[in-house]
């Protein structure tokens, strides 16, 4: 047997810096604590190897108040690819319109919501007021968008939006601005897919999934050192990972956060190992799964990714 | 307080039937096993008032042997619309097309079961000939499906294709001849969609999401009597939910059988209670959640609510 | 790569037994429905081999519905020694006495219970007259059992209670009159550990848990073949487990039916391989763990244990 | 409806303290993120008012990494009272005796690890040496805290045992130096249970349970201002909330991280609201969980509390 590595424990200082936190984690190595700092070191590993890191989102983590973390994260080059649900986009274009989000309560009587005109995402609050909103920005825009072409994929139409948009905090935004694309390849399944389906009944669009499919598999095909970012699961992770099927490399690095399980089966709790044998990451892959809430550990992640320097890009 | 009643606890015998099984849970009616007893007392109170009943298939269901069972239901009149993840539909078809899936191992080397071509889904396998069967079946079944039409939705093509299968035991198929749409919003996310996308490369296909919002806001909206029936989260549970958003009636019934959890805020764990404040299920639902793995509740309660006797169509 | 068999579907009939059912699932043999079908193979496998049968009791499963499935247990002889929380006792001895458990409500104003006087488990009730009827009949019975003797192990406390039920149905009577020994290593957690330490104050009266530890060592040490039937984890997985600690021959068999998980760290939760590395179950033991609601799960089991004949002692 | 704050979104900076971040997700105020900000209020709430605080420590937290947090929370007097399982004793003393734990891998053969003296517990890993170093000092141990008196609460031995420790990063030694006291009502159920039972052997010892009701239900009548901060659940949590049933005030405060949930009834997972019903906790209790694993979040808690300035004690 090889030799282990004693293990010590997390120490603690009330000044301390989220960098020196995660590293203290690093020092015990093991179960919840362990694998944060694990995926710290592994995050790092895809920034300095300068790997094309491509990032899930799945849940409602915007209404979650990681709408800044992500764009954060787009400034600093630590994502280079983005797949989200829709969710993700309606509640940034929402914020970007001007709207807001409320802080609710989970355990309440949501007939009596409903009669006030508040949709509730557990303890997150969307008044009625936001959707309006949406509606009277999210119409125009795609007005705009369709003029010159009305076929697209999701990516396309929300770097187009996205060009649009003057919140610096908008992930969409922050995307566009950058040459980030930014992946919905179920969009219709959100209230923007309403709107959308809202402005097809007199206007020509058509939302063509086959074109995210092309553009995400010449994404991926190019990408020779390549990362994924995990956060949830849904969608975005097979999305993702589904992308490497058809590409001459594997993933090399993957990190999940996740509350999701393997044992029922759902691709949403699999393990990165099972990747491996689907030929989604490389057999030698860097792999970590973090079983946490991403609001809570996402930010810690990036904080202490951030806190070892800026990504150089060669 | 209002009268509580007493629990009785969970009579066994050596013979007993699933139903008895089912009834004597609901006698104590509490924790998991009232669940239940719950949830096949609400699917028959749906059989019985005869909605029209949304099914979603989350995860990879299919794959975990229920195929027969979600079949059976279609053949019973036990579900009138589907929405599924692009994963059971691959299953389906694989099966359909004369392949097989295997019985594996969770913890395995799956770098090896890379080079023996074996993908893993759990304790499932899925022998590479299985995609190259794929392979071969679903390219001129697409290009026979696209002579007349080239831009359709998800339910549209599975229709088309389900009608020439042969295969009985197919869900797929099964549907198709019973007029049972089946949707799948995010198809593109899965094999099929790299076959599709394979298609596309030299044929024209278009696969238009906002075609499948209009197909299925036109069956919620004209369903007045309705339940939602949810395997799993994923996309299949909220495209359901929201097609009721635009709907003069929201749902009257919701089952949902799942292993997640509200409190990160995904809409996959998301409570029913919480869809109330959408608009999407009624004040007054009856609704209930049992946590525990589709593959182990679903064919407990279907064989429950057969037990009670068949759908009476007016 | 040794041969896979192929994964046939779980077919269902209306008036399917429970025992058809669990073989059906056993037919696909994946996911959480393959687990049941493999832990009544597993269990039977500990039945016909005449094994040892250690049932470890964690949760409140008795308020849960499940005390007449597990006096049937013990009464079938699938069972022959108990470990236990306190809950459970208390929760048998209630209703022994003459009390009631209600079926409530999961979300309700607690507070507003408080004032009421009911005390809940989910959604169970406990009446306050429940715990004032286990409270005059819990102190005479230990004036009684302590007479001759004071200081005693929780097994013989409980054994000297049981004898003296009249109720059939009471688990703790039934394995006292049949001389299946029942620990509750922390008897002091609970209500009954009330009731006692009131009775101390003015009686003799010592819960030496070193005297627990001392008969099941024997227990364990004397079960050259045996198994483990865990629901739940906590106190009694672990005291389960760790009687083979000494023993010179560790379990063949352990199944565990639990919610809990493998990842934070916590023995309930831990996987029954991890018992392997500490000597408690034998290196070829047949293991299996059923991720799931022991209400639900555990009644399923036994009816598809008996299905299959009586146990033959020899 | 009540005016409902706006959710802004967590900020990060490179070099921001741990206080800082979990500001910042108080900022923010939702999902798990919002719950950790939560908690350190309400933790800050209790240090402020001078709440007596009893800390329940699930799980096996010491071999998790934590030893250093826990006995940093008591030398700087974040906890009043400890209730454990014997699981962190064992692994605190383990340490104290200068031997170690070993960071392993979750994923062995654990038949491999069994031949070469190891024991797992999740990715811990615990050599031979380090139990026969356990047995060689806690022998003689026993037999100098037996010599004035054989009969004893959990509380009193490891008071005797922890006042003879030189190890300053022990939490049991911290706390007895500090008037700290350290329950373990199931301590039996562990190794050090079993080296007791070796002890008792040929030595007078009595483990007695009531004299650990006693001393607790004391502490708990004399705490008229009082909060529980429940790390897992487990004997630990369930001792600290029934101490109050017969206290003439509950607790104002509580705080639980857990990966445990209610639906099948087990106390680990139950909500703090239903511990209202039962009069544990106040009617108008601040309660707060945070669902995630306690290594994890723990660290960053305490250095949150920390940052916020010392107790004052009157």
């Amino acid at each position: 047997m090889r030799e282990h590595r004693k293990i010590e424990h997390v120490g603690i200082k009330p000044s301390m810096r989220v960098g020196e936190l995660v590293r203290e984690m690093g020092k015990s190595g093991v179960f919840g604590a362990g694998r944060i700092a694990e995926a710290a070191d592994v995050y790092r590993g895809m920034v300095d190897s300068d790997a094309t890191i491509f990032m899930g989102l799945g849940g409602a983590l915007v209404a979650g108040g990681l709408r800044q973390v992500i764009t954060k994260a787009i400034k600093h080059e630590l994502v280079d690819v983005i797949v989200t649900t829709g969710a993700n986009v309606v509640h940034d274009l929402i914020e970007a319109f001007g709207g807001h989000h409320l802080r609710g309560e989970p355990f309440v009587d949501d007939a009596r919501l409903r009669e006030r005109g508040v949709s509730r995402i557990y303890d997150t609050y969307v008044p009625q007021r936001a959707f309006e909103l949406f509606e009277d920005r999210i119409q125009p825009l795609l007005r705009e968008v369709t003029k010159h072409d009305t076929r697209m994929s999701s990516a396309k139409l929300l770097r187009e939006i996205g060009l649009r948009l003057r919140d610096r905090d908008s992930f969409i935004g922050a995307a566009a601005k950058r040459g980030v694309p930014v992946f919905a390849p179920a969009l219709v399944d959100s209230i923007f897919g309403i709107q959308a389906w809202l402005f097809a009944q007199d206007h020509e669009i058509v939302l063509d999934g086959l074109l995210d499919m092309k553009e995400m598999i010449e994404l991926a095909h190019r990408a020779e050192n390549s990362g994924a970012l995990l956060l949830g699961g849904g969608v975005p992770k097979n999305f993702i990972f589904q992308s490497k099927l058809l590409a001459p490399t594997p993933f090399r690095y993957a990190i999940q956060i996740t509350m999701d399980r393997p044992e029922h089966g759902g691709l949403s709790g699999a393990t990165l190992e099972e990747a491996k044998s689907w030929g989604k990451v490389a057999p030698d892959a860097r792999l970590v799964t973090v079983i946490g809430d991403a609001t809570a550990i996402f930010p810690m992640l990036i904080a202490a990714v951030l806190a070892r320097g800026k990504r150089k890009k060669p």
